[in-house]
């Protein structure tokens, strides 16, 4: 059941991923609703979940939503690709609230997007072998071509986002996902299925053929929070792009180490990250 | 305390890792100790410890390795850098029988092949971070140069281990480590920290300075093992590396996906990995 929030009341908003990539949707969500609470919960001492089966990733999401709704939360949003993927029914179905996955979203605003009703998909292994997406696309009418981008993750968490073997991998998984031989050239749209990659967004741009719009989960379940939130967006989001507006309220909890997690996290985040307050969660 | 082994008794060896790297330490254990039994642990559901914290790191390691003594393992080998660096003492203080892991191994073998007694040791993160080689080698009078090489695991799991993007990304990090301006441009051994990086030896071989010689803590462990159970190694070891002798008892367990992890290890053992159980390890 959907809970609407009015104008007047500040819902406090809980967010969760397996790390620190989470935090793009965060910021997108900052960036949209800046007046809300939010705590953010990553669980860094048990990832990456990519390499999981959906077991084991379901276990470990469930528990720590149950975490966040402890703390408050009114609103979940699992900003892990793989956790959507792999375990949203299981997470709604222990959840007393709304939950807001990732994958949705994107292949909304994806479909949307596409004219040609054509759309590569690229994410880590583990999203991609569910056929999250492609499921979502293929429900809107829209021909999916899935690529698992594996090199990507630890190429950003390098920080090597501007970096020419970056830029080299992607050449290389790009010209596999837009291959006229798996029928993919008529593909008009690269939904970006991993919230590690709006870091590497400028060079994706320069990469993909000049043709495709990319198109953010992070951004579109943002975008999709906000909408269901009622919350009036500002008259132009580019505006606030790069100046957040001050928010009042943003808690971090993380399974491991709470120094590690303020450091890679304000890149992510494009804030500094301070309230980090570690969690030990029995399995 | 060393229990010696009659050349008339099969010691059953546990071996223990995150994930499917340590097999290459298996591979070379096979090679060297053939009559031997083996368990192998790897702890496929909570990897990869390189970016967990020392806590986490010894609190899974202890629960593996108690697995491995509950199953009969008379004998431990830690073939997991980063649990190694991060835990040993207290694996050992949790363990009834001999510990033997990658650090010390590898630092002697890399002392013994230093004439210059300077030595670049590269890894992950973790492994980099905890400064274990720096001290084994640092006890022996050599010099040392530290690099983490967080992004050759990855390829490696991408099976790019003959591409031109790993030999690039080799060239970088190798370049940086060898690089005169840290003093290190008399370093005559590269120490490989990481048991996924023998599967990118040969490229290594091809990018390293010619005059260093490279130095493998899987190798360098194996011969430590059997030199420990006072085995008769094989008249010259080159001769039997791509034809390893016939195994009779090897049983592997691992905390995630069975298939998956036949599927990737495979690679790493260089045999077929067969006899698989899931192990779902409480915390």
């Amino acid at each position: 059941m959907t809970r609407k929030m009015t104008s007047s009341h500040t819902p406090m908003i809980g967010v969760f991923d397996s790390g620190v990539g989470g935090l793009t949707v965060l910021r997108a969500l900052v960036e949209r609703i800046p007046e809300a609470s939010y705590l953010y919960f990553g669980d860094t001492a048990r990832l990456p979940y990519g390499s999981k089966s959906a077991a084991t990733v379901a276990h470990y999401a469930v528990g720590a939503v149950r975490y966040l709704q402890d703390r408050g939360a009114e609103l979940l949003v699992i900003a892990c690709n793989t956790a959507t993927a792999l375990a949203l029914d299981e997470i709604k179905a222990a959840a007393g609230v709304e939950v807001i996955g990732v994958v949705e979203p994107g292949a909304e605003a994806a479909a949307a997007a596409s004219r040609k009703r054509n759309v590569v998909v690229i994410g880590t292994d583990a999203t991609i072998s569910s056929h999250a997406y492609r499921r979502a696309l293929e429900a809107r009418n829209v021909a999916v071509r899935e690529k698992a981008c594996p090199l990507f993750v630890p190429l950003v968490e390098e920080g090597w986002v501007e970096h020419p073997v970056t830029e080299q991998v992607a050449k290389i998984y790009l010209a596999e996902a837009f291959s006229p031989e798996v029928h993919s050239d008529d593909a008009d749209v690269l939904l970006l299925g991993c919230t590690h990659y709006p870091l590497i967004k400028p060079l994706l741009r320069r990469v993909a053929p000049e043709h495709v719009a990319i198109v953010d989960s992070a951004e579109s379940t943002a975008l999709n929070v906000a909408r269901h939130l009622h919350v009036e967006l500002p008259p132009s989001s580019t505006q606030t792009k790069n100046e957040p507006s001050p928010v009042r309220h943003i808690k971090f909890f993380a399974t491991d180490s709470a120094e590690k997690f303020r450091k890679m996290g304000s890149r992510f985040l494009g804030l500094a990250v301070e309230d980090v307050v570690h969690v030990d969660l029995k399995e």
